[in-house]
């Protein structure tokens, strides 16, 4: 038989704020991927970036008003950034838990860019929080040069960026050939460097690409079984929070358009990630996704838990 | 007959000091290296990242020191990062060279690990400069917190850090698996991360290692016919800059550690350029180091110009 694909989904929150945090969670993720790894799967790992994109983006930003022969690091570079910042981490944990179960196995992080569409209508509305929140004057003085900001759920503002939709994931063919030498690969972190196409070449744009809109399109293009979104919940619910709240296991791809037309469930949060589940379940017959918390990933794939998308 | 392999390693410096100038630099760089790819040879691309892991790691440090609530960040990580910041602006100008002569080419950036021993005496005596210059003051505060600088040639202090010797390169099954589907791989990026192998645990480690000696056991371990290391002369010389000053075109790998014994070659410039390339010219029969400018990569490997070192 042949290797089920998988492709899973990490959010960014989930690595921690700080580069202590991360070595944490990256280690408790890599028993979760090898769990999966030892199963015979073929695995692909991305990632969020939100809080560290924005760490490193302050980062460039401060040094730049400090030293004024430093050029301003636009945020696809600082996106790069991350995804070393990130990747190597993720790797090492990786490989470490496939050397202490006796496995030979191979990890890689490859640069990864996502093309997106330059008259996407999400550059017109930025909406995606990034980095660390920030004062009402510090908003202000960002918004008098340029840079958007949104006041966030009443814990303070942040910076927003636009988050267009991948339409192209640039990187696939080196992707494939990792995979198809045996490696797990680290890829398309942070949703991918956003680019777009000018002529033959490829130019960064100032967004975020949802790395669940970018894992779903990852996995379509890949070719894969599963798609696996990780989030904070065991399963999706409808009328969350409510009397009547309800736990979904399985979900046809309609049920869940019945559920999104429905406003079951929340703008930025659950929303996207059902989303992005749905269209993957959706390109091609008997694809799979699942949403579930990271160390129920296993038992999501048999069956056990977590809501399961499927045509 | 089987198509050549040659690793070409790029110097920092030549990368430019910020984002603009480094954007024009990687064109610079990538027209030379896809006239080289249109000889038909594999091709591995390494990179110095001298000012450029300084800058991210300034910028990490004053992040830290204005945010209490962020954490270190290690010199591996920032090199992690600068990986990021130059790899991906390399790699899409060779895409988009190659491209633009209508050739249909894979270019791939994977981050890379090189381990170094724990007990390198390199880490008893930092050498290597990296970042901007500082003041005698800032030298003084950083040496109060135990981060090590050095008056830099008169031009002021500079952070250094230990340059331990390159042992074997984690990531050369990936680099291998690329350059068989056919890529142009950016690889060991400044040197590769710099990691020890703590029980089958890859840790970073406060290096930099040289990105010449790192390519030069790049290009060992992988059967490479050439190694060129672009530096900002044309020829090697023995008696630089005296009356009897000469050009060297061709040198044995005896003739080389006759003149490094005389002291011809400076240190911390030419003298590891010439260590890296007599290691790979006698590592095995027929290979060929070549040490010449970035402009004259072709020529040089034509016979033409540069100093070659051979066995």
């Amino acid at each position: 038989m042949e290797k089920k694909t998988v492709v899973i989904a990490l959010g960014g929150n989930a690595l921690g704020k700080d580069i202590e945090e991360q070595k944490e969670a990256v280690a408790k993720t890599a028993r979760v991927i090898v769990d999966l790894a030892e199963q015979g799967m073929n695995l692909v790992v991305t990632h969020g970036n939100g809080p560290q994109v924005g760490m490193i983006q302050n980062a460039m930003d401060n040094l730049i008003s400090e030293y004024q022969n430093y050029k301003q690091i636009p945020l696809p570079t600082c996106v790069a950034m991350s995804q070393g910042y990130i990747g190597i981490d993720l790797q090492n944990a990786i490989k470490y838990e496939l050397y202490s179960r006796g496995i030979d196995g191979k990890v890689s992080t490859i640069l990864s860019q996502v093309e997106v569409d330059a008259a996407d209508p999400a550059f017109e509305h930025p909406t995606k929080p990034i980095g660390r929140f920030i004062t009402r004057e510090e908003a202000e003085r960002n918004e008098a040069n340029g840079v958007r900001c949104m006041e966030d759920a009443g814990r303070g503002y942040r910076v927003v960026v636009a988050s267009p939709m991948p339409k192209r994931i640039r990187e696939l063919l080196t992707i494939r050939t990792l995979i198809d030498a045996g490696h797990i690969v680290i890829t398309c972190g942070g949703g991918g460097i956003p680019v777009v196409d000018r002529g033959g070449h490829l130019v960064g744009v100032n967004a975020v690409i949802d790395k669940d809109n970018a894992s779903s399109l990852l996995a379509d293009k890949l070719g894969a079984d599963y798609l696996i979104i990780l989030t904070a919940v065991e399963k999706v619910a409808i009328n969350f929070g409510k009397e009547n709240q309800e736990w979904l296991s399985d979900l046809t791809v309609e049920q869940a358009q019945e559920y999104i037309a429905q406003g079951q469930f929340a703008k930025g949060s659950m929303l996207p990630k059902v989303e992005a589940a749905v269209r993957f379940a959706q390109s091609a017959p008997g694809r799979r996704a699942l949403i579930t918390l990271l160390d129920k990933a296993a038992d999501g794939i048999a069956g056990r838990t977590g809501t399961v998308i499927h045509a």
